[in-house]
């Protein structure tokens, strides 16, 4: 039953190490990247210059074990690993939602970058709000922790070493 | 290079093959689904009945081969692979925003699917609107074809014969 999976890219941040990190890429949409596709996907780049926001699918290189429950950064209580953000997931795969500034041939320059320079990239989805945005939302242990943080909640090494 | 996921559980959903299935689950709100999570990763689902909405990540399983432009649903013109949501992508990752009705143990009752039955599922995160919804967003080929589409549109068998 294993899947194996190939990045198609990397993205280059700021960010040498996870530590500092923010830890949600809309907390600081002001942060640059860049995402360089490998040139045998570049093809599968066009029409992608019409589109403000793209989700990307990427893996948490940096992560050795999954756990089934962690703390989060926003809540001292330790939750199940499904009902967080964090990376030492069963498979770990991040996802955020970046906006794309320009494209300039297999390179695209965005904003709203929360990963480590280096992460592989392992799928680009255009975002659509139809099916991508929901309101009326129920926030479980959240609740308006997020909306309380404000913009300078960066990451400890708390997901790597606990 | 090689990345290498193991499922967490299966998705349920009436459909047995991918013609009929809704192109996305946010246009078919009512259907209903099941995701089972393998019993040595329920201690992962801690704290998940808090959440009303649910990102699920899985393997689009039935695609062999991949292409860098395809023709999406709601357009005749062929797209980067990476412009649009359809399955035949270098890493063939479907991601589905869902419903959660209920859980029972390691079975979690949801709405709004547009998977095949069986669909191997690599991840779930709760969803955040703080972080997951956007506006003001620029939709490229898509425009307001989706807006327009209404509630009917299912699959043919394009995304996987073509």
């Amino acid at each position: 039953m294993s899947i194996v999976f190939k990045p198609i890219g990397l993205i280059h941040t700021p960010f040498q190490e996870p530590e500092g990190v923010p830890i949600q890429g809309a907390l600081r949409p002001d942060l640059e990247g860049r995402v360089d596709i490998f040139s045998e996907f570049e093809e599968g780049l066009k029409d992608i210059e019409g589109f403000s926001h793209l989700i990307l699918l990427y893996h948490f290189h940096l992560v050795k074990e999954h756990t089934l429950v962690a703390r989060p950064f926003l809540d001292d209580t330790p939750r199940g690993i499904f009902a967080v953000r964090g990376p030492r997931r069963p498979n770990p795969i991040g996802m955020t939602v970046v906006r794309l500034i320009r494209r300039e041939r297999n390179i695209l320059h965005i904003r709203g970058v929360d990963m480590v320079n280096g992460t592989p990239l392992l799928d680009i989805k255009p975002y659509f709000p139809d099916i991508d945005a929901h309101s009326s939302v129920k926030l479980g242990w959240m609740g308006n922790k997020l909306k309380k943080t404000g913009k300078t909640t960066n990451a400890d090494d708390r997901f790597l070493n606990e």
